[in-house]
């Protein structure tokens, strides 16, 4: 077991996995254009996995290849606002995607498996949200055989061609082969996303080989299938039928995304707005994010990457990733912002003054898919809203996502006693662009079932609000005074840390998504968490468990009490 | 390892767990009547554990005290229509109840624990059912502190009532003190069913010693406290006026659920009209429900507990409940029918035909509630639709609830050539009164995002479909003839049994519920799975962890990799 690719991460520091990238460095896909119609093309180099132990053949994918595949998705969106259509397709012979690599995933420990399942389902989400919100409709052209994996990236897509030879098919092996199930939203899709019917599901999921031809469109697992002939025309014409439909601005130029700064110690990351002290003592970390440093500009487009709002989504994006992945053992992020509460509000009003600007829609999706990130992160977040911070309109969303939110009632009497009181400031963002995965805002499910405390909220818009006006208004979660504070606050985060980490996460998860569960939470509530119970069994993971056995041609050996 | 609780029934087949019970065999509650109001006492027997190993020491529970509660609350629907609001109380000093026993919890096997919860579960559902479908509100009288499945208990009630004495409260102190979730709906009730707010409910849930006084209430935890002085008044009070409400008939007799005949042996399970063979060799179980065996009856009255559809809920519940808890090892059951479909039509038009009959209505509730057990029951379900059977209606449900269903086209030609065919038929009961979780019936789950299926469904009904015709309309999964039935079923059967049972589980509970979320699937789906996962990290079950170590003086420790 000397050879976890989990290990290398928290043991190695000068190891760590960056999420940063660009084209020029992809190892794994090319990305091709021709008018409104983008190729991501999914050539995998098996030497190139992210950790040594595994090669990546038959299209087999670890977390660098789906890095990739995400900053793909992400520049799509930015820097090329004329791409209408993204046809998905393989660049090897007769396989499309052969899914996650199972050496890796055998060789795994727990944990990275199941962040590393959770990054994929958000990248898979992104696919969607781009076809839903941007304009940019996924097409899936199977030029050869989808199977795990390889088909859930397809079942994220909006339509599905398969080519039509006998032998290419698509599949969910993984129960039949490997004793778990899908883990990145197949079998969701499959039943409420396609609509295919619960038996045929049940059927489908158990043969390893999977479906191709008629049959799998009869059964909805694909839209259709194609002879090897008819192929290329027939693929490039379903990518222009779809650009067609698309709302997308034509003649628009995008925002290049400009290599991102940083800079990453063992106890540091810092951004230009964002910065993270990693307190390895009390296992926690300390983020601050600072708010604009001057007035909104006239334009979105006028200050590029510099743009405040999307500056700070991509910070607080890496940070998320670069935490969740390098730091587990830190377990409770501390939020802190610092800055002018009006700048945020500008900032916020001219992201939404006009609703067809493609690069403000795309720059607001953004920053609602980095803050679901943050829904879904499997650590305690405690929102510290203290003096001078600007914890107002999209920032304000950060202490709405938190587990716990506190707020000063008044100053620091010993630090700064002219200082203006913590407020917190309800905006325009805080009431509808920003939803979480299960439909509300971080207001709505915050005030579930209490439509009075709702609308309570939703009337104080744009009023700045001290501690004792926000607790009354369940804004916050506690207020305490300067005296209290540190002593509060201190337990608050101490406690945490004695905690069991994961029944905190499964506590966490509950209260964080009250309400309508969506095709969203549904992926994340059911398939993550179950499959985080069946990764862990013996039945998958020990010694003589599928995962581990898979390829050894022996078989798993199962203790068949059914739990 | 010797002493858990799960071991001694799978290995010592003469300590089967026996779910039959009664008033008169009570160890744990007892059962009082004053007009339209019941009160139902916890008052557990410290040494009346189903197992050795542990005592009941503050009210606290293991699976025989529930089952004792799941019985009282079936007998409350059918045996005493006059009773409008049940007290739920405790019988013992400052102590209301402290939840499920920590010693048995932590001397279980895993799969113990799991199905541990999920009866309680359905029992604290059953409680709602009655006050949402028969008009029996349940009232928690908290006269002393409820904590963990203590207070679960109380959020399953309509109304919570906690005596005001500067000490007793409510609390969920399982992640603070035990390292695992609430297991019983818990989280689920405090924000989806009472609001409680998102951050609250994280401070209430992190608190060992819980809340009580002005708070809980302010906090919605409880909707009101009294002081001892006014408690016996208040409490008489509160029941009398949710008597007031409810819709029972006045004057109406019960009717007496008698002793349920039974044969058990290891390799067999006998009723009057359901049948199971246990066949160790297959990992399976071979499920035969009998059809009415004559005409019904003028009045669902008639013939009391011998009436056919009640009589076939108690048998399959009672042997749901068999099979889960002592048969583990047995992961597939194949369900057959056998008898006349026109008779089943008729016994359900019969339950149908007076949506005022309080007791057809119970019966209804009943076939629901059992139904809704085999939806969530951890093992992959088989029907195979052969002549001579009788999938009609309330039974076509079986073959509905099913994994995959088998329909022969035709008629076994070596064995009874002259018989009918196969055949199934759509009745009323498949169309509205026997809803699973999700709110929707097993018909509309089926076809969830197919309009058109679901209409040609309906349009069917009364009609027997022969095998071609129903997997037409695509209401059973394949219709083999007699040549190739017997392999076809063969494979089927054994393939699961050689599948991951983890994996299948996980499986199954995704695609049998399509669609819409409720506070019951979430339940199921949230808190069962996730509480899966965590009863089986070692931060909770290890020789270190909470669980383990809970009660010995020394703090668990945690590995604190967040996952």
């Amino acid at each position: 077991m000397t050879t976890l690719p989990g290990e290398p991460v928290s043991q190695q520091r000068s190891d760590r996995v960056e999420f940063r990238t660009e084209p020029s460095r992809y190892r794994h896909w090319r990305l091709t254009f021709d008018g409104s119609v983008a190729t991501l093309v999914m050539d995998v180099d098996d030497q190139g996995g992210l950790v040594p132990g595994y090669e990546l053949k038959l299209n087999s994918y670890d977390l660098g290849v789906d890095i990739e595949l995400y900053d793909a998705v992400q520049r799509l969106r930015f820097e090329h606002p004329g791409v209408r259509t993204v046809v998905l397709t393989s660049g090897k012979e007769k396989i499309f995607c052969a899914g996650a690599n199972i050496r890796m995933l055998a060789a795994s420990t727990h944990a990275w498996k199941v962040n590393f399942c959770k990054f994929t389902n958000e990248t898979r989400n992104g696919i969607e949200d781009a076809t839903a919100n941007s304009g940019q409709t996924y097409v899936a052209a199977l030029n050869g055989t989808a199977s795990g994996g390889g088909y859930e990236l397809a079942l994220a897509c909006e339509h599905i061609m398969l080519v039509d030879d006998r032998s290419s098919a698509v599949s969910l092996p993984e129960l039949p082969l490997l004793g778990v199930l899908p883990g990145t939203g197949g079998l969701t899709r499959v039943s409420d996303k396609r609509h295919v019917r619960r038996d045929l599901a049940d059927y489908f999921s158990t043969r390893a080989e999977g479906l191709g031809g008629k049959k799998a469109v009869a059964w909805r697992l694909v839209d259709e299938v194609v002879p090897r002939t008819a192929w290329d025309g027939t693929v490039k014409e379903r990518a222009a039928t779809f650009a067609e439909r698309s709302a997308r601005p034509a003649g628009a130029s995008g925002i290049e995304l400009t290599p991102l700064a940083k800079t990453r110690t063992d106890d540091h990351i810092g951004y230009r707005h964002v910065g993270a002290v990693l307190d390895h003592e009390r296992s926690a970390v300390e983020i601050t994010v600072l708010g604009p440093e001057g007035d909104a500009p006239a334009d979105v487009r006028e200050q590029g990457t510099d743009f405040w709002p999307l500056a700070v989504a991509r910070e607080l994006d890496d940070l998320i990733l670069d935490l969740r992945t390098n730091e587990t053992g830190l377990g409770t992020w501390v939020l802190r912002t610092k800055g002018d509460p009006a700048r945020v509000l500008a900032h916020d009003a001219l992201l939404l003054k006009d609703p067809g600007d493609w690069l403000a829609n795309e720059i607001v999706h953004y920053l609602k898919r980095t803050l679901k990130r943050l829904d879904v992160t499997s650590r305690s977040l405690i929102a510290l809203i203290e003096p001078g911070g600007c914890f107002a309109g999209s920032l304000l969303e950060l202490a709405l996502a938190a587990d716990r939110s506190f707020q000063l009632d008044g100053v620091f009497e010993d630090i700064d006693p002219d200082a203006d009181p913590a407020t917190i400031t309800i905006g325009a963002m805080n009431l509808g662009p920003l939803p979480m995965g299960n439909g509300l805002t971080r207001t709505a499910t915050r005030f579930f079932g209490d439509a009075e405390a709702l609308a309570g909220a939703e009337a104080v818009e744009g009023e700045p609000l001290e501690a004792a006006d926000a607790e009354r208004l369940g804004l916050v979660t506690f207020a305490p005074d300067d005296i209290d504070w540190y002593e509060e606050v201190r337990i608050a985060v101490e406690e945490r840390a004695g905690f069991s980490p994961d029944a905190l996460t499964g506590l966490e998860a509950n209260y964080r998504f009250a309400g309508p569960e969506t095709l969203e939470t549904k992926i994340f509530g059911r398939l993550t968490a179950w499959q985080n119970w069946i990764f862990n069994r013996p039945n998958a993971s020990g010694p003589e468990g599928a995962l581990r056995r898979y390829g050894t041609g022996r078989r798993a050996e199962f203790d068949k009490k059914r739990v």
